[in-house]
């Protein structure tokens, strides 16, 4: 089988092409990844018929087919079996088109994140998709994840980013919907069908992307809080004072904050350690002088009516990026044990009833282990981070999984704000989704690919008598 | 026929909740239609309960529906045939929830958009979809259509103000997707795929709306240009210089200006009637006094880098609905003639040229007619207006139309900018979508009303061996 396949994925995109499964057991699963690749082969067209042509071949075939952008996902959505063969768009790196008029950009899938950023501020504008895999995530991965990241209270997620797509089918046909306007009611809008399906519907091979002005003032403060009414509040008034500009409200727990502002981790704190919760707040705006006025008068007027108990508002470009190193300093969830990360959405009127019953119930089952609650709190989206002891870790998994998604059924929450779903999520999808609900995305699955060759398992199991959802 | 439908119908509903075919007569068939409604019969449920009973039955009957909104459709989108069944929404006009902290609303479909405008200005919110039909359309109506309207390149189209919906299947299945998440990637994104969708997939009967803060400032000025070239310089200058609070550009060719500022329209011209093309242009903030400043300081160095010809700024509250009320007298068309009335929308840069081509094309194809060009120039968007004798209209629309429509393939431009495509543009719907999309459309369509009762005929034939498309 895997001799077959090797060989016949070569004649497709030539022998360089190809890797065979001795050669991926030498590349890394992922960024985040211990282990290495497992498939039959690893295929990297360099054309959108090459995409279709691979296609076609394991359709007729029945060959299953996993793509793979830059392998930043949590999710186990881009892990692959022996027998199926893993599509990287690595070789699919062109940046086609950059409009200024128009304000668009024309990629292929397999660009970089970080490159396009850079690549746009070049015209002037920017594209404010935002997240911390930027230097390795790709734009397809981007898409067929809907990423969200750092600004979506401003910008919204990928899904709001994309114009148009160009999409190779199951059975290998090009759906080209290139599209570079706003506006284009023209019948079913087809796009929104492959972004966010994690590449169960189709391959992403290009992609019009919205661009925007670039901004020209940035203002940012650490505000620390003593309750999380006085947080929910605040948002309301920053929000409206700051009138259009706001680009990021980010949360941070007690003892999230702790941990990004002691030694070993670099940051050291802005304000005291004793508040409650920590909001780093961003307006991305036009004029420095009129911006920092309006954003300073908005937190004098928050401080006059008792809602901040302490702030530091950033003097520099230099405190700026001071403040977001200590909201990304996530890799300090290592220290001392093995992490638990969850990235879970809900109504802000529920999360601080959330994370007390969370913090209740971990402490009576889960017996030693340390909780960071941080994220984006404008978007409704917690990172929740329970660390417990390696040894311990295996064990107490699926328990921890269990208590904290299952308390989101009852407040409308989602187990994945911005991950996915992949395999790791699939138990839990029944918990943010209705059977008729998992009913109709398999009715969309049978529709597109009807042998089911198209990142199998993923979301949902294959069969449905076969799982749990 | 006729009777078994409406007693049958009667028995889920109540006898009120049914119209029969004579009652139908008595109705109009929309703001914008001189005939009146033609169906087998009109039912009025009044529960999602009561949907999903109507679609099963319907469904087990073979029986079509056709769903209505406020009818303030302009594409023939919801007429019906005499066997079919009309589905109103009229009875479902709750607002069952407004939340100030999460900035949802929970609505039922038949709600008119400005009833909910002015429910949620009293909570010092605002849900920033806007357009001339307003005060008659309703969401469930924009959802099905994702109409777009005056503040698109703020706030974007109905889509984005989409948080959740609740649909009934065709076969009468209730599928409750009412997140109130920003973020919520767990698995795909259903209600993606019946915005848009003009009926055909589903009949929304509860959507929850994203709402925003209230803005708290206006600016706004009415600009001429001497070239298109000068209009287009403009909209990325004053894009940047705004910093994310332009919530309005709105285009006029000089014609157009010329008719909504002479009599017998009512307004008169606040700059000269000469210039070659006319934009409003509206910012959003929060303070009137530092937002004033920025406004004023971007349009004095769009004059002094030479890209305005002639500006009027507006002083107050009632200039700025002054010059609203210049670019909504749409009505004015109908002077002196029938019009045919296009929507459409195409890159910027490709716009100067088409109009120049139309207007040569259309003086010597069509004869005496006069031509209007005017819409949401940030979204791409134009409405084109070609008014001909109406002894003349039947024989020449179709004309007009293909002179419209056909050179928009070249430019990759969209026969439907916001309006869909119902039954009017269905000839067309190849210029703007490939033999692959239109084939995954009806791939869609199948799997998610296999019998074909929803709506059908519209945006593409029942079977695809008797159409254009």
């Amino acid at each position: 089988m895997s001799i077959d396949l090797v060989t016949a994925l070569r004649t497709i995109v030539g022998d360089g092409g190809v890797l065979d499964a001795a050669e991926l057991g030498k590349r890394s699963a992922g960024t985040y990844r211990f282990d290495t690749l497992k498939a039959g082969a690893l295929v990297r067209p360099s054309s959108t018929q090459q995409v279709s042509d691979i296609l076609r071949w394991c359709h007729a075939n029945g060959v299953s087919v996993v793509t793979h952008g830059g392998l930043t996902g949590l999710v186990h959505g881009a892990d692959a079996d022996p027998g199926e063969v893993i599509l990287s768009l690595e070789r699919m790196r062109a940046i086609e088109d950059i409009d200024p008029q128009q304000r668009t950009a024309t990629v292929q899938a397999g660009v970089v994140l970080q490159t396009l950023q850079e690549e746009v501020d070049r015209h002037d504008l920017a594209f404010p998709l935002d997240l911390g895999a930027r230097g390795s995530a790709t734009l397809g991965g981007n898409a067929a994840t809907n990423a969200g990241g750092n600004r979506v209270i401003r910008y919204g997620m990928t899904r709001d980013m994309i114009l148009g797509l160009e999409v190779v089918l199951a059975d290998g046909t090009v759906l080209s919907s290139l599209n570079t306007l706003i506006k284009n009611n023209a019948g079913y809008d087809l796009k929104q069908l492959f972004v966010g399906s994690e590449g169960t519907l189709g391959v992403i091979t290009r992609l019009v992307l919205r661009l925007r002005e670039k901004p020209l003032a940035t203002n940012m403060a650490l505000v620390g809080f003593d309750s999380f009414d006085a947080v929910a509040k605040f948002l309301k008034h920053i929000d409206r004072s700051l009138g259009g500009t706001l680009s990021a409200f980010e949360v941070m727990w007690q003892s999230f904050y702790r941990l990004v502002t002691t030694a070993p981790a670099k940051g050291r704190p802005p304000i005291s350690q004793d508040h409650a919760y920590y909001v780093l707040v961003e307006s991305q705006g036009a004029d420095q002088e009129l911006d920092t006025r309006r954003f300073n008068a908005a937190m004098e007027a928050a401080h006059e009516a008792g809602l901040v108990a302490n702030a530091a508002i950033a003097q520099s470009e230099q405190d700026c990026r001071a403040f977001w190193a200590l909201r990304d300093d996530v890799g300090q969830v290592l220290q001392g044990g093995m992490p638990v990360v969850f990235d879970i959405s809900l109504p802000i009127a529920a999360m601080e009833g959330y994370a007390d019953t969370l913090r209740t119930t971990l402490a009576s089952e889960i017996g030693e282990h340390r909780l960071w609650i941080f994220g984006h709190l404008g978007d409704g989206n917690l990172h929740v981070v329970v660390q417990v002891k390696p040894m311990d870790y295996l064990a107490l998994r699926p328990k921890i999984e269990a208590l904290v998604y299952r308390p989101l059924a009852a407040c409308n929450g989602s187990v994945s704000a911005e991950h996915g779903i992949g395999l790791e999520k699939k138990p839990y999808l029944c918990v943010s989704r209705s059977p008729a609900e998992i009913a109709l995305m398999r009715t969309l699955k049978a529709a597109l690919d009807p042998k089911g060759i198209l990142n199998p398992g993923k979301i949902f199991d294959r069969h449905p008598a076969a799982g749990a959802d």
